[in-house]
């Protein structure tokens, strides 16, 4: 089983892209489990307008961001919170990849996990944010992953908290037998 | 009393525009009220990006945007309803502008509408659109305005149908009526 | 495979009961599918309060109702939208539940209905109506089916149109299907 | 001014409740405002059943909710969060009040206060409940007040905590302003 992995921020030193390879790291190690990590400037795409699409197709970046998810049998997003909801970034690039002749994310399990240097961990806006996946068909998981207080969350290796680690591990391990069922 | 308004869309012909635009007109024939109707393609902005903002600041669109919000006393958004959610664009703009140093949606009345070919008229994506806006202090008016089969509601000059373009008045007028309550 | 199904209206001539009873007879008729229909007013219970959880215990219809829940591999709802959410009654029904020993949600794909005289079929509300049972850990199918003006939706056997007879069947299989996948 | 307010709890030692009186407490001080707190047991009401609507109107209850809003220019309400989502208890509530010939809710603004034993404090449940207060045409004040630990957030007066005797302080007085504006 395949399974895609990205941080939906652009900022190099985005702790929601840390946060991606610490998941990466975690299902890379478990048997029957390839790992497609990437970063979400590997996509990149102008902010939509149905004019351009008409004149120019999809951008190049939401064509691969659709095949990657595509070629993927589950898929792993930490998404940050921005003003209590998605971030436009991430929902700008759903409006794109929504647009492909092959919707890719319907029927396709989703975790999603979200950083943030608050309190709350991203939570709240990860319930915005399942809203236009689960209309495109995606299957979410019902538990989401919150990690507060980001900036000081990790270490050399893993994670500072030896319990955020067994927290993050014991939920990809139940999202890739839920990913696995639904693939068989 | 200012009131800012725009169809929430780059496309050309917008559905959403053209909603933008009957607004306009109709408040623009209320004693006391000028109108500043902008097309949201005046306000180019790339997709936001942490590292980008710390570089360049703000885009010198999210700046005139915020400008023009800022001096207005009232805000009316025709937004359009993508995947079941706010769109990435408009939610992209938001995300810029609430990066200002004068948060200019705080405080603000806003009155949402939507226009959409299908049967729903967009209602369902405001829905998620309010969040972004009262997690940023606006104050969104709890009527929403929602106009659905949209290709086929616009006359040469209004609505085809009189009952929406009377629908529409009565709502901008107990809006600015809010609105005006909430300025003194 | 066992179907639980019910409509979440207390109305004997309810409209969502109807739309459950609907969905039963079609899902009757897949092989290997053994349905447990039930009307919502066998399940009575007072307004959820701490004190009286205290001092009584759960009530006796939020114990049945847990424990034909739990005696279901998957469930179907056909629920109301109020004010534009989830009724009150549903809600309860959950808040009760959600406080036995065994959440029986916890796992369990559901699949969401709603029916509603008016133009949208409930659809606003169900997409309310689905943040409590994920959080319980429900797997709510992302598919939801609205029903619009159900008052002239059915006939003597089924539906008035045969459209609906056939989009009912075909979201009622796939589910099945993916109930399925998750269980084995 | 009249200030309607309350804590959406049944349970006698609510820390809803205790939310609500700390609220009533500084508007009491507050010149020019007149406090009317109630408890939320005070209503009793049945779960919502539109067959028992027909034969036997409103419940008491509800009438004697729908009054005290009624005569209110603005409500505060201390609402749990229950599965990530409103309370039964208070949707049900809002569904029979919803009922009345004239919906008291229309117009009047609307402060939403949240407590909890957790360290989220009931936000996100908090904007669920927006949702059908706003369907029903509330004012809702856009920010939000959050108690987490609850349990360990009361002294013999007031707050442990000073910062949130301040913080629920200024907040109440701009929700004031807010409800003052839109009453002239």
């Amino acid at each position: 089983m395949k399974v895609f992995i990205f941080g939906a921020a652009l900022r190099k030193d985005s702790l929601n892209q840390e946060l991606a390879r610490q998941a990466a790291r975690i299902l890379g190690e478990v048997s029957g489990i390839s790992v497609d990590l990437a970063a979400f400037s590997e996509f990149p795409m102008p902010v939509y307008d149905g004019d351009l699409e008409e004149s120019s197709g999809m951008p190049e970046g939401a064509e691969k961001l659709a095949a990657r998810i595509a070629a993927a049998d589950a898929i792993v997003i930490s998404a940050p919170e921005y003003n209590g909801s998605i971030s436009g970034a991430l929902k700008n690039a759903i409006d794109w990849v929504s647009r492909s002749d092959n919707n890719p994310f319907d029927g396709r399990p989703l975790l999603l996990m979200g950083a943030s240097p608050g309190a709350l961990g991203a939570v709240r806006g990860l319930w915005h944010t399942r809203v236009p996946f689960e209309a495109m068909g995606s299957l979410v998981y019902p538990e989401l992953f919150g990690l507060p207080r980001a900036h000081q969350a990790f270490a050399d290796i893993g994670f500072a908290d030896a319990k955020t680690e067994s927290r993050l591990k014991e939920l990809l391990q139940d999202f890739s037998k839920f990913a696995l069922k639904l693939k068989n």
